[in-house]
């Protein structure tokens, strides 16, 4: 396996080399050299256990309630139990407030989760610095967040829009991007370790993975959502509950936003109210994520206070990609209506391992014998944003359809990530930032006008 | 209550002495009378718990195994836990043979369960007749039941088809009909009780649901599909786990169809292969349900074995009612191509309180941009039939779409249920029969032809 590994990273290394000689702009030469992705080793830096006996590792922060003035910590005690405390405060040398969490294992086939810390910090003040520490009677790590600003119709915000990350070095690229654009917190729109895809969905990888990713998600909150590589279904192995080690991991703030599970939800950060969908969980008619964003979309949005409303899920319902094209229909033909009727401006989505913008563009019409099967322009649709291209180890998908769809503003078979700058309630910035070979480079940027409070104009 | 009641009955009365001016033919008349349905009093025979001190009751049956050589038989005792222990054998004299079972009970808002008993008789000879009995300790219930013959080819079998059950004046008529009619097993559709359109999902109607058709289904099995009635989600009440009545009452041999979950599974029973699948459950791509769908049709079935391939769902895919207009169109899209690729005989469903037959047709072909999203006859395609008339208390749905459209063959809004003789490899008899009036009468026959032994017989 050694052997297997270094020629690996050797290959990635010539991969690299041969990338950089593509300039920029040149985006089909770039596409084809970026098709292979390789793992960074188990013994890179980023996957390093911390120094120090049953350190708390893998730590990582969401939002607790819909709006950030609690804060859900998590992390992994390896040795022994440990401490579930969280100790909190607004300087690093009084951490006054103390809160008290719990914890959780499962097996998984032939693997045993560390111990795994939920603990979630209350009464919090919007938009304050806050330091944290845990692993008293062991060893301490102290860690910052800030909260997000209250909520409200003018609130500068800024959103990291990731995807599809994985743990390969085009997913530590992706990662080092995104924090030098400095974002404020992640909207991650699922698939997140891969574990899955290694042999007996070998667990360790989520723990290495979220080692990597520590370094940003210890200091600000991502939200959650999940994609196919977070079920886990296994029946081969015995492992027969979808997200098992997911919900054992990620906790997500569902029952603060009146749901059921832990699968869909919502937040409501700065002047953004974001809703999160489940594409692997049931959405038909009847079911408890039907009935929950039925409720969400027509009592509990509000843009006057949020104006903007956004909408992730992990598989897209717009993207001309032949690789996984229209997995997202059966979603679309389910939520399209109320999403152009709540006048969403927009939805992001992974899964495709590439980029993609679209037009405002709809398909609400048919009737099964009208024939009106097409998409067509809309100016009170959202715009659609695949953002799949995080840099997992499945490669990129540079399989596009042709010739590209009307709805199709943009494509590239590119990794990378997104931000979305929000200014006021009426503008935001969208910007794809592509991983141009060591630097970014933004490839894509519009923008934005909000539905609620600019229903017409014409933006994207 | 009472008064209400009376005059409920009077009505019903009235509506059925109105309806029995309508010629049998005159199908339009007939609907427009039958609209109104009306419960049966508590206090109806029917419903009638069994004499005797902790008497079993809601006895029911379905298979335990793949094929029917097990058999579990479920039944309440209501005044204490009892005896979960069934004995029995091939003479009502010589119940020689004794089986174990295990009980549950649940809670339900205010509402706490009798003991729930399940055991399952096992090792049982194809097509014989066998006595069972439970109770011991206190009130012994004896009943018999019928296993089905071995699957083979040309094994002669007949089904009834029943979905959207309920408890009314017309729900009786249904049943009634169908032990007229005398069939071997029953495939329901699902929408078992309606429990929870009463008040607070009141439970004690699955009780009364489960006392009614007793009668029927203590003595030969019936297939269980979910419904929407079946989720009994009421996140207001504090019940936030779907089907939990359901679950806690009807078991399926899901495990021996390697499901993972009750809610998607087959039997094979004579010449027939009958895929159960659930319509309010996950069923996107990756998913536990279309993982197991997939390797069903493609690993599982044999047509040389069994060569009738049925698949059973409670919201229907093809169906020309504003009633619930559309909303199977979302598994539609997810399934139909595996469907027609496996050469599906037909498709059940019930949920629109009607009745409908379409022709073979199939809707596959759209990709989004090519505009190809009208049904069109296909002779690979199976037929769909929808039977959710048995006669619930949310009455008939008579609004259907006009003009109909070509994929529907036959439409009445009346109540009733159906049959399916299978007769050998090659042909079936199917005949639906409508409750007219007192009697029943066959309102719409054909003789269906097997997709994969005579694939290209234009039979529907």
């Amino acid at each position: 396996m050694v052997g297997m590994r270094a020629r690996l990273v050797a290959l990635a290394a010539a991969l690299l080399a041969a990338a950089t000689c593509a300039g920029a702009g040149v985006t089909s030469e770039y596409r084809r050299k970026a098709e292979a992705t390789v793992d960074m080793p188990l013994n890179a830096d980023v996957f390093r256990v911390p120094p120090g006996y049953n350190a708390p590792q893998q730590v990582h922060i969401t939002v607790g309630d819909q709006t950030g003035t609690a804060m859900t910590v998590s992390w992994v005690t390896a040795n022994e139990l440990g401490s579930s405390t969280v100790m909190y405060g607004r300087s690093p040398d009084k951490l006054e407030h103390t809160a008290d969490g719990s914890h959780t294992r499962y097996e998984y086939f032939n693997y045993t989760s560390g111990f795994i810390h939920h603990c979630t910090l209350t009464n919090l003040q919007h938009g304050s610095k806050y330091y944290y520490a845990m692993g008293f009677g062991h060893t301490v790590r102290t860690f910052f967040f800030t909260t997000p600003p209250k909520p409200g119709p003018d609130v500068p915000f800024k959103f990291g829009l990731i995807g599809d990350l994985g743990q390969t070095f085009d997913s530590n690229s992706t990662l080092a991007h995104y924090e030098e654009n400095g974002g404020d917190a992640v909207l991650f729109v699922g698939d997140l370790s891969y574990a899955d895809n290694y042999p007996l969905h070998d667990n360790k990888r989520w723990d290495s993975w979220a080692r990597f990713v520590e370094r940003s998600v210890a200091y600000q909150p991502w939200i959650w959502t999940t994609g196919n590589h977070e079920l886990d279904f296994a029946p081969e192995l015995g492992e027969t509950v979808p997200f098992k080690p997911f919900t054992h991991r990620y906790p997500t703030p569902f029952r603060a936003a009146a749901s059921t599970e832990p699968f869909w939800y919502s937040v409501k950060i700065a002047s953004a109210h974001v809703v999160v969908l489940a594409s692997y969980s049931a959405y038909g008619k009847y079911t408890p994520q039907w009935t929950w964003l039925q409720d969400e979309l027509t009592t509990r949005v509000d843009r006057k206070v949020t104006p903007w409303l956004i909408v992730l899920m992990h598989s897209p319902w717009y993207n001309s990609n032949n690789y996984h094209y229209m997995e997202g229909e059966t979603m679309r033909v389910q939520f399209e209506q109320w999403l152009v009727d709540a006048k969403v401006d927009m939805v992001l989505a992974g899964h495709v391992h590439s980029y993609e913008r679209s037009h405002r563009f709809s398909n609400v019409d048919y009737d099964i014998v009208n024939g009106k099967a097409t998409p067509t322009p809309n100016m009170h649709a959202p715009i659609y944003l695949t953002i799949g291209d995080g840099g997992n180890i499945e490669g990129i998908a540079n399989n596009f359809s042709s010739p590209q769809p009307p709805y199709s503003a943009f494509r590239e078979a590119s990794f990378g990530h997104a931000t979305l700058e929000i200014k006021n309630r009426t503008h935001a910035h969208y910007a794809w930032h592509r991983n141009h070979d060591g630097a970014k480079a933004v490839a894509d940027a519009v923008w934005l006008t909000n539905r609620y409070w600019m229903p017409t104009a014409d933006d994207a």
